[in-house]
Protein backbone atom coordinates (compact mmCIF):
# COMPACT_ATOMS: atom_id res chain seq x y z
CA UNK A 1 0.00 0.00 0.00
CA UNK A 2 1.09 3.56 -0.51
CA UNK A 3 1.67 5.77 2.07
CA UNK A 4 0.07 8.39 3.01
CA UNK A 5 1.24 12.22 2.77
CA UNK A 6 1.76 13.98 6.03
CA UNK A 7 0.49 17.56 5.84
CA UNK A 8 1.34 20.16 8.39
CA UNK A 9 -0.12 23.66 8.73
CA UNK A 10 2.56 26.17 10.56
CA UNK A 11 2.52 29.87 11.73
CA UNK A 12 2.34 31.90 14.99
CA UNK A 13 -0.47 32.81 16.66
CA UNK A 14 -3.81 34.01 15.06
CA UNK A 15 -2.53 33.29 11.79
CA UNK A 16 -5.06 30.88 10.03
CA UNK A 17 -4.25 27.38 10.92
CA UNK A 18 -7.43 26.06 12.43
CA UNK A 19 -9.75 28.22 9.99
CA UNK A 20 -7.51 26.43 6.83
CA UNK A 21 -7.38 23.11 8.01
CA UNK A 22 -11.10 23.09 7.50
CA UNK A 23 -10.28 24.39 3.96
CA UNK A 24 -7.54 21.15 3.82
CA UNK A 25 -10.28 18.63 5.27
CA UNK A 26 -12.90 19.85 2.80
CA UNK A 27 -10.20 19.43 -0.50
CA UNK A 28 -8.98 16.08 0.95
CA UNK A 29 -13.17 15.31 1.32
CA UNK A 30 -13.86 16.32 -2.07
CA UNK A 31 -11.09 14.09 -3.89
CA UNK A 32 -12.28 11.22 -1.51
CA UNK A 33 -8.74 10.95 0.00
CA UNK A 34 -8.81 8.60 3.35
CA UNK A 35 -7.33 11.35 6.57
CA UNK A 36 -6.90 11.79 9.98
CA UNK A 37 -6.90 15.13 11.24
CA UNK A 38 -4.96 15.96 14.10
CA UNK A 39 -2.89 18.88 16.24
CA UNK A 40 0.06 19.25 18.16
CA UNK A 41 0.78 19.19 20.94
CA UNK A 42 -1.70 16.74 21.20
CA UNK A 43 -3.52 14.21 19.41
CA UNK A 44 -3.90 11.26 21.64
CA UNK A 45 -5.29 11.11 25.51
CA UNK A 46 -2.22 11.68 26.82
CA UNK A 47 -0.25 13.86 24.36
CA UNK A 48 -3.88 15.98 25.03
CA UNK A 49 -2.71 16.18 28.71
CA UNK A 50 0.62 17.14 27.92
CA UNK A 51 -0.58 19.85 25.85
CA UNK A 52 -2.90 21.14 28.57
CA UNK A 53 0.37 21.51 30.84
CA UNK A 54 2.31 22.59 28.53
CA UNK A 55 -0.90 25.87 27.30
CA UNK A 56 -1.89 26.32 31.07
CA UNK A 57 -0.78 29.80 32.75
CA UNK A 58 1.01 28.93 35.95
CA UNK A 59 2.73 30.82 38.69
CA UNK A 60 5.64 28.47 38.29
CA UNK A 61 8.62 29.35 36.29
CA UNK A 62 8.68 26.46 33.68
CA UNK A 63 12.75 25.36 32.67
CA UNK A 64 12.80 26.06 28.75
CA UNK A 65 13.99 22.19 28.47
CA UNK A 66 11.65 21.06 30.70
CA UNK A 67 9.38 22.26 27.84
CA UNK A 68 11.34 20.95 24.86
CA UNK A 69 10.92 17.94 26.58
CA UNK A 70 7.17 18.15 27.75
CA UNK A 71 6.75 18.54 23.83
CA UNK A 72 8.76 15.80 22.88
CA UNK A 73 6.81 13.18 24.70
CA UNK A 74 3.49 14.52 23.59
CA UNK A 75 5.29 13.66 19.83
CA UNK A 76 6.69 10.75 20.25
CA UNK A 77 3.14 9.18 21.88
CA UNK A 78 1.34 11.09 18.76
CA UNK A 79 3.63 10.04 16.41
CA UNK A 80 3.82 5.97 18.12
CA UNK A 81 -0.26 6.16 18.64
CA UNK A 82 -1.45 8.02 15.50
CA UNK A 83 0.75 9.55 13.18
CA UNK A 84 2.79 6.30 12.05
CA UNK A 85 0.18 3.72 12.24
CA UNK A 86 -2.28 6.34 9.69
CA UNK A 87 0.43 7.22 7.10
CA UNK A 88 1.50 3.48 6.84
CA UNK A 89 -2.45 2.51 5.95
CA UNK A 90 -2.28 5.15 3.41
CA UNK A 91 -4.17 7.58 4.99
CA UNK A 92 -2.62 11.49 4.72
CA UNK A 93 -2.25 12.92 8.24
CA UNK A 94 -3.10 16.76 8.45
CA UNK A 95 -1.96 18.07 11.41
CA UNK A 96 -1.90 21.88 12.94
CA UNK A 97 1.43 22.41 13.82
CA UNK A 98 4.36 20.11 14.44
CA UNK A 99 8.06 20.05 15.04
CA UNK A 100 9.02 23.28 12.58
CA UNK A 101 6.75 24.72 15.88
CA UNK A 102 9.36 23.01 18.18
CA UNK A 103 12.03 25.07 16.44
CA UNK A 104 10.18 28.35 16.24
CA UNK A 105 9.08 28.61 19.72
CA UNK A 106 11.36 26.80 21.34
CA UNK A 107 14.37 27.37 19.19
CA UNK A 108 13.54 31.12 18.20
CA UNK A 109 11.34 32.00 20.94
CA UNK A 110 12.97 30.65 23.95
CA UNK A 111 16.50 31.04 22.22
CA UNK A 112 16.77 26.93 22.80
CA UNK A 113 20.13 25.48 21.31
CA UNK A 114 19.04 24.07 17.50
CA UNK A 115 21.00 20.66 17.72
CA UNK A 116 19.59 19.45 21.03
CA UNK A 117 16.23 19.69 19.02
CA UNK A 118 17.64 18.05 16.33
CA UNK A 119 18.97 15.57 18.15
CA UNK A 120 15.37 14.96 19.93
CA UNK A 121 14.40 14.94 16.12
CA UNK A 122 16.32 12.05 15.12
CA UNK A 123 15.51 10.19 18.13
CA UNK A 124 11.67 10.29 18.25
CA UNK A 125 11.06 11.04 14.43
CA UNK A 126 13.55 8.86 13.11
CA UNK A 127 13.67 9.84 9.21
CA UNK A 128 10.22 10.55 9.03
CA UNK A 129 9.56 14.49 8.17
CA UNK A 130 6.44 15.90 6.97
CA UNK A 131 5.73 15.44 2.94
CA UNK A 132 4.60 19.18 2.45
CA UNK A 133 4.63 22.43 5.90
CA UNK A 134 1.80 25.12 4.67
CA UNK A 135 3.37 27.94 6.79
CA UNK A 136 1.07 31.00 6.94
CA UNK A 137 3.13 33.91 7.83
CA UNK A 138 2.15 36.94 9.26
CA UNK A 139 3.18 40.01 11.20
CA UNK A 140 3.06 38.59 14.44
CA UNK A 141 1.05 41.95 16.07
CA UNK A 142 -1.79 41.18 13.31
CA UNK A 143 -2.02 37.68 14.14
CA UNK A 144 -1.99 38.26 18.34
CA UNK A 145 -5.00 40.69 17.06
CA UNK A 146 -6.84 37.92 15.29
CA UNK A 147 -5.63 35.26 18.08
CA UNK A 148 -7.09 37.85 20.79
CA UNK A 149 -10.77 37.42 19.63
CA UNK A 150 -10.96 34.05 19.90
CA UNK A 151 -10.14 33.72 24.18
CA UNK A 152 -8.05 34.10 27.09
CA UNK A 153 -4.64 33.53 26.60
CA UNK A 154 -2.77 30.71 26.73
CA UNK A 155 0.92 30.82 28.10
CA UNK A 156 2.83 31.22 25.14
CA UNK A 157 -0.04 33.96 23.51
CA UNK A 158 1.23 35.67 27.14
CA UNK A 159 4.64 36.51 25.52
CA UNK A 160 5.75 39.51 24.68
CA UNK A 161 5.94 40.85 20.46
CA UNK A 162 10.04 40.45 20.36
CA UNK A 163 9.11 36.59 21.47
CA UNK A 164 6.73 36.41 18.75
CA UNK A 165 9.03 38.00 16.19
CA UNK A 166 11.38 35.64 16.91
CA UNK A 167 9.20 32.95 16.13
CA UNK A 168 8.32 34.25 12.72
CA UNK A 169 12.40 34.36 11.81
CA UNK A 170 12.91 30.88 12.79
CA UNK A 171 9.60 29.62 10.90
CA UNK A 172 10.39 31.41 8.00
CA UNK A 173 14.97 30.23 8.42
CA UNK A 174 13.22 26.97 8.28
CA UNK A 175 11.33 27.38 5.06
CA UNK A 176 14.30 29.20 3.38
CA UNK A 177 16.76 26.08 4.10
CA UNK A 178 14.48 23.77 2.38
CA UNK A 179 12.44 25.41 -0.12
CA UNK A 180 11.18 22.47 -1.92
CA UNK A 181 8.97 21.18 1.61
CA UNK A 182 7.67 24.08 2.27
CA UNK A 183 4.64 26.21 1.16
CA UNK A 184 5.46 29.66 2.43
CA UNK A 185 1.94 31.83 2.04
CA UNK A 186 1.23 35.34 3.05
CA UNK A 187 -1.98 35.00 5.54
CA UNK A 188 -1.97 39.01 5.79
CA UNK A 189 -4.34 38.66 2.61
CA UNK A 190 -7.81 37.84 2.30
CA UNK A 191 -8.52 34.77 3.49
CA UNK A 192 -10.27 33.61 0.00
CA UNK A 193 -6.55 34.52 -1.54
CA UNK A 194 -4.95 32.45 1.37
CA UNK A 195 -6.97 29.55 -0.13
CA UNK A 196 -6.22 29.71 -3.67
CA UNK A 197 -2.85 29.80 -2.96
CA UNK A 198 -3.27 26.65 -0.46
CA UNK A 199 -5.28 24.35 -3.15
CA UNK A 200 -2.92 25.26 -5.99
CA UNK A 201 -0.34 23.46 -3.03
CA UNK A 202 -2.55 20.76 -2.51
CA UNK A 203 -3.22 20.04 -6.28
CA UNK A 204 0.43 19.62 -6.64
CA UNK A 205 0.71 16.88 -4.19
CA UNK A 206 -1.42 14.73 -6.33
CA UNK A 207 0.40 12.25 -8.19
CA UNK B 1 29.32 28.87 51.12
CA UNK B 2 30.15 25.31 50.82
CA UNK B 3 27.53 23.93 48.33
CA UNK B 4 24.93 21.27 50.09
CA UNK B 5 25.38 17.34 49.68
CA UNK B 6 22.71 15.50 47.16
CA UNK B 7 21.48 12.08 48.68
CA UNK B 8 19.08 9.69 47.07
CA UNK B 9 17.11 7.20 47.92
CA UNK B 10 16.76 4.08 45.56
CA UNK B 11 15.65 0.91 44.73
CA UNK B 12 12.82 -1.14 43.27
CA UNK B 13 8.55 -1.57 44.51
CA UNK B 14 8.07 -1.52 48.47
CA UNK B 15 12.01 -1.85 49.11
CA UNK B 16 11.67 0.88 52.28
CA UNK B 17 12.57 4.26 50.27
CA UNK B 18 10.03 6.45 51.91
CA UNK B 19 10.17 4.53 55.26
CA UNK B 20 13.80 5.73 55.48
CA UNK B 21 13.52 8.69 53.82
CA UNK B 22 12.05 9.62 57.41
CA UNK B 23 15.36 8.43 59.27
CA UNK B 24 17.56 10.24 56.93
CA UNK B 25 15.69 13.12 57.85
CA UNK B 26 15.73 12.56 61.65
CA UNK B 27 19.59 12.43 61.62
CA UNK B 28 19.88 15.72 59.41
CA UNK B 29 17.72 16.94 62.00
CA UNK B 30 19.59 16.21 64.81
CA UNK B 31 23.09 17.46 62.88
CA UNK B 32 21.21 20.85 62.90
CA UNK B 33 22.04 20.33 59.00
CA UNK B 34 19.62 22.37 56.77
CA UNK B 35 17.91 20.50 53.52
CA UNK B 36 15.69 19.86 51.88
CA UNK B 37 13.29 16.72 51.33
CA UNK B 38 11.97 15.78 47.84
CA UNK B 39 11.21 12.85 45.55
CA UNK B 40 11.38 12.08 41.43
CA UNK B 41 9.33 12.20 39.26
CA UNK B 42 7.96 15.17 41.12
CA UNK B 43 8.89 18.07 43.43
CA UNK B 44 7.49 20.91 41.93
CA UNK B 45 3.84 21.82 40.95
CA UNK B 46 4.36 20.78 37.09
CA UNK B 47 6.57 18.44 38.33
CA UNK B 48 4.07 16.77 40.68
CA UNK B 49 1.33 17.02 37.74
CA UNK B 50 3.76 15.20 35.32
CA UNK B 51 4.27 12.37 37.87
CA UNK B 52 0.55 11.89 38.10
CA UNK B 53 0.52 11.58 34.14
CA UNK B 54 3.27 9.18 34.55
CA UNK B 55 1.85 6.86 37.36
CA UNK B 56 -2.08 6.81 36.04
CA UNK B 57 -3.11 3.55 34.92
CA UNK B 58 -4.68 4.18 31.26
CA UNK B 59 -6.07 2.54 28.52
CA UNK B 60 -3.54 4.18 25.91
CA UNK B 61 -0.16 2.14 25.58
CA UNK B 62 2.51 4.77 26.83
CA UNK B 63 5.13 5.29 24.12
CA UNK B 64 8.47 4.00 25.92
CA UNK B 65 10.79 6.87 24.64
CA UNK B 66 7.66 9.86 25.43
CA UNK B 67 7.49 8.05 29.61
CA UNK B 68 11.28 8.97 29.37
CA UNK B 69 10.78 12.22 27.79
CA UNK B 70 8.34 12.77 30.13
CA UNK B 71 10.61 11.97 33.01
CA UNK B 72 13.48 14.28 31.69
CA UNK B 73 11.34 17.10 31.54
CA UNK B 74 10.27 16.66 35.29
CA UNK B 75 13.28 16.44 36.36
CA UNK B 76 14.79 19.66 34.56
CA UNK B 77 12.21 21.41 36.28
CA UNK B 78 13.34 19.99 39.75
CA UNK B 79 16.61 20.77 39.45
CA UNK B 80 15.67 24.32 38.19
CA UNK B 81 13.64 25.17 40.29
CA UNK B 82 14.50 23.01 43.78
CA UNK B 83 17.30 21.18 43.86
CA UNK B 84 20.52 23.35 42.01
CA UNK B 85 19.11 26.29 44.17
CA UNK B 86 19.19 24.41 47.34
CA UNK B 87 22.58 22.74 47.28
CA UNK B 88 23.89 26.07 45.94
CA UNK B 89 22.78 27.77 49.40
CA UNK B 90 24.38 25.16 51.31
CA UNK B 91 21.74 22.84 51.95
CA UNK B 92 21.57 19.35 51.59
CA UNK B 93 18.84 18.01 49.16
CA UNK B 94 17.63 14.16 50.17
CA UNK B 95 15.49 12.90 47.07
CA UNK B 96 13.02 9.23 46.94
CA UNK B 97 14.76 8.53 43.82
CA UNK B 98 16.58 10.27 41.05
CA UNK B 99 18.42 9.68 37.35
CA UNK B 100 19.63 5.75 38.66
CA UNK B 101 15.80 5.36 38.56
CA UNK B 102 15.67 5.84 35.22
CA UNK B 103 18.49 3.77 34.27
CA UNK B 104 16.44 0.93 36.35
CA UNK B 105 13.10 1.35 35.07
CA UNK B 106 13.25 3.03 31.05
CA UNK B 107 16.79 1.71 31.05
CA UNK B 108 16.26 -1.82 32.34
CA UNK B 109 12.78 -2.53 32.64
CA UNK B 110 11.76 -0.80 29.50
CA UNK B 111 15.09 -1.86 27.75
CA UNK B 112 15.19 1.57 26.32
CA UNK B 113 19.16 2.55 24.68
CA UNK B 114 21.26 3.67 27.85
CA UNK B 115 23.06 5.66 25.53
CA UNK B 116 19.76 7.86 24.97
CA UNK B 117 19.41 8.20 28.46
CA UNK B 118 22.90 8.90 29.05
CA UNK B 119 22.63 11.96 26.23
CA UNK B 120 19.43 12.81 28.37
CA UNK B 121 21.39 13.15 31.55
CA UNK B 122 23.98 15.11 30.06
CA UNK B 123 22.05 17.77 28.87
CA UNK B 124 19.59 18.18 31.87
CA UNK B 125 22.21 17.77 34.45
CA UNK B 126 25.27 18.59 33.21
CA UNK B 127 27.64 17.19 35.33
CA UNK B 128 25.32 17.36 38.63
CA UNK B 129 25.21 13.56 39.91
CA UNK B 130 24.11 12.41 43.72
CA UNK B 131 27.26 12.50 46.20
CA UNK B 132 25.63 9.46 47.27
CA UNK B 133 22.92 6.79 46.33
CA UNK B 134 21.42 4.66 48.92
CA UNK B 135 20.54 1.44 47.11
CA UNK B 136 17.92 -0.54 49.34
CA UNK B 137 18.07 -4.49 47.35
CA UNK B 138 15.66 -6.93 47.45
CA UNK B 139 14.18 -9.69 45.86
CA UNK B 140 11.36 -8.29 43.67
CA UNK B 141 8.74 -10.38 44.71
CA UNK B 142 9.17 -10.14 48.19
CA UNK B 143 9.14 -5.56 47.71
CA UNK B 144 5.86 -5.94 45.82
CA UNK B 145 4.28 -8.08 48.20
CA UNK B 146 5.01 -5.17 50.65
CA UNK B 147 4.51 -2.35 48.42
CA UNK B 148 0.88 -4.23 47.76
CA UNK B 149 -0.12 -3.22 51.62
CA UNK B 150 0.54 0.62 50.79
CA UNK B 151 -2.25 1.22 48.60
CA UNK B 152 -3.81 0.24 44.48
CA UNK B 153 -0.96 -0.59 41.91
CA UNK B 154 0.18 2.37 39.82
CA UNK B 155 0.90 2.04 36.18
CA UNK B 156 4.37 0.84 37.11
CA UNK B 157 3.45 -1.25 40.00
CA UNK B 158 1.16 -2.86 37.46
CA UNK B 159 4.19 -4.24 35.40
CA UNK B 160 5.44 -7.91 35.60
CA UNK B 161 7.70 -9.71 37.71
CA UNK B 162 10.20 -9.79 35.17
CA UNK B 163 10.19 -6.32 34.66
CA UNK B 164 11.04 -5.86 38.31
CA UNK B 165 13.80 -8.48 38.40
CA UNK B 166 15.50 -6.52 35.19
CA UNK B 167 14.59 -3.19 37.26
CA UNK B 168 16.94 -4.64 40.29
CA UNK B 169 19.48 -6.20 38.01
CA UNK B 170 19.86 -2.47 36.30
CA UNK B 171 20.22 -0.76 39.66
CA UNK B 172 23.19 -3.01 40.76
CA UNK B 173 25.06 -3.27 37.63
CA UNK B 174 24.75 1.05 38.20
CA UNK B 175 25.98 0.26 41.44
CA UNK B 176 28.94 -2.09 40.71
CA UNK B 177 29.85 0.44 38.15
CA UNK B 178 30.66 3.70 40.59
CA UNK B 179 31.02 1.66 44.15
CA UNK B 180 32.43 5.11 45.73
CA UNK B 181 28.98 6.38 44.92
CA UNK B 182 26.66 4.17 46.01
CA UNK B 183 25.70 1.70 49.15
CA UNK B 184 24.02 -1.50 48.33
CA UNK B 185 21.92 -2.22 51.63
CA UNK B 186 20.25 -5.63 51.86
CA UNK B 187 16.58 -4.21 52.80
CA UNK B 188 15.61 -7.76 53.52
CA UNK B 189 17.09 -7.80 57.21
CA UNK B 190 14.61 -6.22 59.58
CA UNK B 191 14.64 -2.12 59.48
CA UNK B 192 16.55 -1.94 62.50
CA UNK B 193 19.88 -3.15 60.73
CA UNK B 194 19.20 -1.43 57.70
CA UNK B 195 18.93 1.76 59.39
CA UNK B 196 21.94 0.51 61.21
CA UNK B 197 23.85 0.42 57.77
CA UNK B 198 21.98 3.59 56.72
CA UNK B 199 23.79 5.50 59.45
CA UNK B 200 26.66 4.37 59.16
CA UNK B 201 26.54 5.35 55.63
CA UNK B 202 25.79 8.63 56.41
CA UNK B 203 28.51 9.43 58.94
CA UNK B 204 30.87 9.25 56.15
CA UNK B 205 29.20 11.85 54.45
CA UNK B 206 30.57 14.42 57.52
CA UNK B 207 33.55 16.46 57.23
N1 LIG C 1 -6.69 35.61 6.01
C1 LIG C 1 -7.36 36.06 7.08
N2 LIG C 1 -7.78 37.35 7.14
C2 LIG C 1 -8.43 37.82 8.20
N3 LIG C 1 -8.73 37.09 9.30
C3 LIG C 1 -8.36 35.81 9.32
C4 LIG C 1 -7.66 35.22 8.22
N4 LIG C 1 -7.39 33.92 8.53
C5 LIG C 1 -7.93 33.71 9.75
N5 LIG C 1 -8.51 34.83 10.23
C6 LIG C 1 -9.18 35.02 11.53
O1 LIG C 1 -8.14 35.12 12.51
C7 LIG C 1 -8.57 34.51 13.73
C8 LIG C 1 -7.53 33.46 14.15
O2 LIG C 1 -7.55 32.38 13.19
P1 LIG C 1 -7.17 30.90 13.63
O3 LIG C 1 -7.49 30.02 12.46
O4 LIG C 1 -7.78 30.56 14.96
O5 LIG C 1 -5.59 31.07 13.78
P2 LIG C 1 -4.53 30.04 14.40
O6 LIG C 1 -5.21 28.71 14.50
O7 LIG C 1 -3.39 30.09 13.42
O8 LIG C 1 -4.12 30.63 15.74
C9 LIG C 1 -9.93 33.91 13.48
O9 LIG C 1 -10.88 34.80 13.98
C10 LIG C 1 -10.01 33.83 11.96
O10 LIG C 1 -11.33 33.95 11.48
N1 LIG D 1 13.31 -3.66 56.32
C1 LIG D 1 11.98 -3.85 56.27
N2 LIG D 1 11.42 -5.00 56.68
C2 LIG D 1 10.09 -5.20 56.60
N3 LIG D 1 9.20 -4.32 56.12
C3 LIG D 1 9.68 -3.15 55.68
C4 LIG D 1 11.09 -2.85 55.72
N4 LIG D 1 11.26 -1.59 55.19
C5 LIG D 1 10.02 -1.15 54.83
N5 LIG D 1 9.09 -2.07 55.13
C6 LIG D 1 7.63 -1.96 54.88
O1 LIG D 1 7.44 -2.16 53.47
C7 LIG D 1 6.37 -1.37 52.99
C8 LIG D 1 6.86 -0.54 51.84
O2 LIG D 1 7.81 0.42 52.31
P1 LIG D 1 8.01 1.83 51.60
O3 LIG D 1 8.94 2.63 52.44
O4 LIG D 1 6.69 2.42 51.25
O5 LIG D 1 8.77 1.36 50.28
P2 LIG D 1 9.10 2.18 48.96
O6 LIG D 1 8.92 3.63 49.27
O7 LIG D 1 10.52 1.80 48.65
O8 LIG D 1 8.16 1.68 47.89
C9 LIG D 1 5.89 -0.51 54.18
O9 LIG D 1 4.75 -1.12 54.72
C10 LIG D 1 7.07 -0.59 55.15
O10 LIG D 1 6.66 -0.47 56.49
MG1 LIG E 1 -5.46 27.40 16.08
MG1 LIG F 1 7.79 5.14 48.36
Amino acid sequence: MRRGKFIVLEGGEGVGKSTNLQFVTNWLQERSISFVQTREPGGTPLAEELRELLLRRREEVVDPVAELLMVFAARAQHLARVIVPALEQGQWVICDRFTDATYAYQGGGRQLDRALIEQLEQRVQGSLRPDKVLLLDLDPQTGLERAASTGAADRFESERLAFFQRVRAAYKERADAAPERYAVIDASRPLEQVQQQLHSELEKLLP
